[in-house]
């Protein structure tokens, strides 16, 4: 099955302890779909300005990603600078640019409105709903949020909510969203809401998937190589989404090992600036890595000493 | 094989948003005493003064806890004040009172000096290097330490890093010991220094194990209770080395496996104030647990899509 996700089509300059990036390819949109498109058909709904570069539009489209959904218009590609500090895990927006990215209405073409999975990623909730109100037989819908949703308009953010089967958000999200400082307490009161399943994002020290009735986590991969964190988490969306839109198997172990390859391809984005390194993977290497994740996590059971 | 553990005994108050506590028993041998007993013969060397309560010394014994190497001194017991916000992961503390704890010099009395296994818990490195001058045979020595040792007394440290086998630290303190930001660089260093093993606590988001040629992570168990989470360190680092030194396998498996026993004490302990939990449990509840710990991280392998 093919993948639609709708969100930001981005020009970013980053600065990192490793280095600095200006104009670099970015946005929520770019990120999921390079890194869904190493297990399903992508489908970009997004709009970038005139100027835009057309070498960034070419290595979209080399990966296989339908970029019909995207939109150019008059002015100025929607630009996002951010600076992050010594341990990576705290970083600093710079400036927000939206330009023509502030207007974005999206419309999805007649030939994207069958596709039978949606990423909403983090674009107004109002938009959200108005995606969902185009499609004509989604099987399952996912959403990405943040603070900004949350506090401004958690009206229509309830309503989108209520829409979606899985959401994919970070740890200070889910308690802001639920109320509430203990995160399985605060899943609990998210999945009563309407959607099957919770991804909690955590950055460098992993992801948890919260079910009604099971729950699943894996630790951050210590990376030796850690460049720019940026799009780090729409790439764990892409590997995760792209893994179960291509599998179709929403069962407790489909989604198990697609939190592996999720945080894999959160992993690859985080040893390069940009998409770098997210752009030129090969199937051997995303193997490669599930399998580390594999050698990171396994242990044996024992019965505790009987003499204890 | 038994094991010593010299470091804090202490009389608590802390305060979390589920409620406060007064004069609690705490302490980082108290915390690692108990979790370690479950698993092995423990023996504690510290200090407390003429004021602590008969009952929190039967409560350690009545665990097997062997407590001729606790001193009593005229005088108070060291006294610790700490406020956790909101999530839990940051605390204050609103008041450190040192008492007899100042002047604290561990004697290890004569019959505990072939130990095979030794704890140091976060006392002065000066006073960690008197220890293992005193200790006779150790087969295994594990330190913890405190930012407050790594910035003010760096070179006494370094050489008790050089002593001993298991060094068991935050992320923080490993990424400040180490002067370096990326944690799997950082353990390197510290690896480097003589250490066989480095164990990176990181609270409510589990632990990592570096050795020099492999790694292994747990997430950790989200809780539907956390009460308190004081003392969760040293109640890890108890299951930890308490199994270790139980079953003498300080092998990759052997490793991993005290790992989650490690994180299961560790657990326990936030699930009540001071050690009410810790210190009541069953065998069967340690090692029903450890099977959380198994349904929470496990995935099965599968190829990468052919088609990808």
């Amino acid at each position: 099955m093919s993948i639609l996700v709708v969100g930001s089509v981005a020009l970013d300059d980053v600065e990192t302890p490793f280095g600095k990036r200006t104009s670099a390819l970015g946005g929520a949109a770019v990120y999921f779909g390079l890194a869904a498109s190493y297990f399903t058909d992508v489908r970009i709904v997004g709009v970038v300005g005139t100027d835009f570069p057309q070498p960034h539009l070419d290595l979209l489209a080399n990966r296989g990603i339908d970029l019909r959904g995207l939109q150019v218009r008059e002015g100025a590609t929607f630009r996002w600078g951010g600076r992050y500090g010594y341990d990576l895990n705290a970083r600093e927006t710079t400036f927000t640019d939206l330009n023509v990215f502030a207007e974005f209405n999206p419309t999805i073409p007649e030939e994207y409105r069958a596709t039978e999975n949606v990423f909403l990623a983090n674009i107004a909730p109002s938009l959200q709903l108005n995606v969902l109100d185009q499609m004509t037989a989604p099987q399952s819908a996912a959403l990405d949020t943040m603070d900004f949703w949350i506090e401004g308009t958690p009206d229509e953010l309830r309503r989108v909510l209520e829409r979606v089967d899985i959401v994919l958000i970070n740890d200070s999200e889910t308690r802001e969203l639920a109320q509430e400082p203990n995160i399985r307490t605060a899943a609990n009161s998210i999945l009563g809401w309407g959607p099957q399943l919770l991804v909690v994002k955590k950055g460098e020290h992993g992801a948890i998937a919260f079910a009604n009735d099971w729950l699943f986590a894996v630790p951050g991969l210590p990376l030796e190589t850690i460049v720019d964190p940026t799009g780090a988490g729409d790439s764990f969306a892409g590997g995760f989404l792209g893994y179960l839109a291509a599998t179709g198997e929403i069962t407790p172990e489909g989604i198990r090992r697609a939190a592996i390859y999720g945080s894999a391809m959160g992993s690859f984005c985080c040893e390069a600036f940009s998409v770098d390194r997210l752009a030129h993977l090969e199937p051997a290497q995303i193997d490669t890595r599930f399998r580390e994740f594999e050698h990171l996590t396994r242990f044996d059971y024992e019965p505790l000493l009987q003499d204890a």
